[in-house]
């Protein structure tokens, strides 16, 4: 499989293929995909493992909420925003370290890792004293001073797809890193551009076993943001997983309609129990287990 | 979760959104989604149902051995293109008429009923003589002519998205057809036009539940076609059945090499054990059941 | 600078490109490009021809109050749908025949030839009968039975590109008219689907001069459906003359709020007006002069 | 006409729309468009202006060679990279310091002020003490960190349309600068991200209008990125000043062949005086003057 797939079109091309320009992440010449390790939990084959928590940390009261509900709904990482990129200066720009500092509270009362957005290398001493696992965003994809930034730090790197990004592009951003001595990179599709306007994006989950083929990496599926609709979240975390994902991240919120940003995405905590009973049913029938919590004590303590 | 999907992107709008331009295949006032029989295969809720055959039927013994090959593999309708809607006029368009013969030769044997495409209205009561279903192929997606003439055949309509086309579009599409006197019909998603090219279109997974939450007809989903590449057509056949597809349509061929149209996506007969495999579990993960064959006397006999 | 472009992406490929796949209407091995006659109207090198009129024929007067104003703002050519399509079917499809009539009358009053569109092969010969020119739609850009027909036609053809389609599946759309007999055919580009939603459609202006040097016809440019927006008309008009086109087409209405299709994008005779002063000079600055109405006798009777 | 176009879709909306969320740069309230200087350059209403230069910085010889061919063909202001973003990490991604010393020098011997690309906001300092204009280019285009640096910077900043945003995103990007202090802001449109391959993106020239209408802002065309092909530069140029772009930039190169990166798309110097030619007169069809060198004197003193 991995030898006839390329990110260069559909034609079978001459007598031989350049070996891929994304040489450090790419699968050729290895013999399996890696496993990433996130404070204890594992992004890679044999694994799916959820995602979860609030597109922005708002308060105290409703980040803990989320991460309780994120929790009972079997997700074993919590997402959540402290810097949040904005199309408009107008929005919610999230809270800064005082967001970091209110996931790192909820991190030490549910235990749940944290994977928190840097949106500049200005910023990543910061972030990096908080976070478990940091996310480059979908507007920063082709950021390339972010992109080597991150490649310097100590953590793992969630990369999402730019929603104008080709899949080449994408492992070409995740080789960046690689580069710059990281390969602890969880890549994540997240939606891309095209003409049909009833999704806010269109989840390419082609995207999924192409990039498991064509590189090591493990992937990840992010449904939310991709569709910008709570109702397709569900079908669309069944798809990621069926597909091979190694994972979801998924909006949750304990009151959607006062979300400060993208509630019209965000699940329920029902939704999400919902959620978590499918997710383990299409794990054992493409032959995984689900990611369980890990005891306590393995738990990373914030800085 | 029906009353809260819309085309009409994500906004949540005004006070209250107009009815659906789609009235008669809307789901809005019905009590639940349709099924379609085609010579006694179901197409709708609580199955999924396989569909499997050559792009182009070329020899009696080379549909022959696909099908027989469709049929091991679970297949319960046979699909076959005699007349073949091509990008080029150099390229090979179908034997017509003998390639309906022929696909009615290789029905008797194996019981298998039909799905051809049917390219222009004057060819309708030729094909219809000879077909279980009629193909609406992507690129007559909003050929109005033809959606009226099939709208008044009498025979089941597989409709495919136009790889150009908005969901509202193809769900406008139908409405043609059950306007012009025919609610028979089978939405059939194929992959829609984007800047990503390491796949021949992308698959449009969202646009699956999508239909089925605003139209009461069944949604199938052709892998092969979205796609273009033998490899991924597992995963995302998989990636279908489980964000709820009624169903999937493959490519399969006894000799992909020598295939004389898209022998790059055909599944042999190996992929597609394995691909049944699949969609077995994936249908008990999601709390259906793979449609059988029906006894050989229900099958239709070719006119 | 012919050799050098291909519809076949940005790489400087291996040692030699295959030879177009589309030859009729290629510009390989031909001298010049060609030159279009519509009964006295030139397209083709050398002329900007505007062509205008209302989008649909809605009543005689409005027709002829139109095509008045379409030749005092110096179009050479009426356009004028009586067959609509629409991609709803509670949409207003046009007068059919009745509208036939109507264009033929207002052409004997102004002199003015008819392009109009044919929907279907089984209304050719009707819509021949009447028409000077005849237009394939852009959602019939692939319906390979009417291109087929059109190219056994008499007529010339005014094709629309598909807005799902790439310009060398433009191209061998053409190809089939021309490998059908029927070579006196203008491209048309329209806009295509993008994730841009400003617009109804986005111009691909590059397509204009692209299209001219992979083939040897004529290439028209629809400012009108690319945008969908009156006050854009005009500033994409002067884009596609300066682009090189041999002319565009746009929609012009004598009231447009009351139009019973696209009234926002039509014209007023004022823009019109002001429209073919832009054009005068766009042409000019290109070293081209605008098709000049020719004597009353030389027009087609219509049949 | 300003008041009816938007960029929320082509539907007239209901009895009001609300004010466009990109309030400083937006036309609402203002009395004309803006004219942004640029060491003595202007962009805006009434001119046109030329921006040339290399791709690349790659060496003085190199450097000097283009800017003079640059100055020959009637550009009076000098593109050129230092600080390369580019897809892999592998690619040349330009001089850094080194690079803007021989901009620097370059400007000192033709007067030519510099635009040059910054990527990070960590090296602002050290790029504003060369440059006469920054560049945000189309991989930052939703970079909020460096639009928010570039905005505390005292100077102007040419700001490229993301490849996979909209003109309201584009606009928002231009508002986000604004709201950190700085309105000399020129935008760059570069092509988006769409199915048509053949080109290496697709210049949306209804963007050209559509910004200048709802934005004060000057816009002007790069075409030699949009498509990627040397040969469609000067017709697409042509394109961008009829649509009323108030400038183009465009890649030159002493030796294309050779160039380290996009050479395909860099014209010679004969190319530029073909193009300077078209620029005179299309300008003058649409009733502006081209922007002539300032004397030498007023030019800025790098730092």
């Amino acid at each position: 499989m991995i030898a006839a797939l390329s990110t260069r079109g559909t034609s079978t091309g001459g007598p031989k293929e350049a070996p891929p320009p994304y040489r450090l992440v790419s699968m050729e010449g290895k013999a399996s995909r890696s496993t990433v390790w996130v404070s204890g939990v594992p992004f890679g084959p044999g694994a799916v493992t959820l995602v979860a928590g609030p597109c922005s940390v708002e308060t105290p009261e409703q980040t803990l909420q989320a991460a309780m509900m994120a929790q009972a709904g079997g997700a074993t990482l919590l997402r959540g925003g402290a810097f949040k990129p904005r199309s408009s200066p107008y929005s919610f720009h999230g809270l800064g370290e005082q967001g970091l500092k209110i996931l790192a509270e909820v991190r030490a009362v549910t235990g749940l890792p944290i994977v928190t957005e840097v949106l500049d290398a200005s910023d990543l001493d910061l972030v990096s004293s908080y976070a478990d696992m940091l996310q480059v965003g979908t507007r920063n994809a082709q950021n390339v001073a972010l992109l080597r930034a991150v490649g310097r730090a100590g953590l793992p790197v969630l990369l999402k797809r730019g929603m104008g990004c080709t899949v080449e592009e994408w492992l070409l951003a995740a080789e960046f890193i690689a580069h710059h001595g990281n390969e602890r990179i969880v890549l994540c599709e997240r939606g891309i551009r095209t003409f049909e306007s009833a999704t806010r994006c269109t989840l390419d989950i082609s995207a999924v076993p192409l990039a498991q083929s064509l590189s090591r990496l493990p992937v990840v599926v992010d449904p939310s943001h991709s569709c910008g609709k709570r109702e397709l979240v569900l079908p669309l975390t069944r798809a990621a997983i069926a597909a091979g994902a190694d994972g979801v991240m998924v909006d949750v919120h304990p009151d959607p309609e006062s979300a400060l940003c993208d509630g019209r995405q965000a699940l329920t905590g029902d939704d999400l129990t919902e959620l978590a009973t499918s997710v383990s049913r299409l794990a054992a029938a493409t032959g995984r287990v689900v990611t369980r919590p890990r005891p306590r004590e393995e738990h990373r303590v914030a800085g």
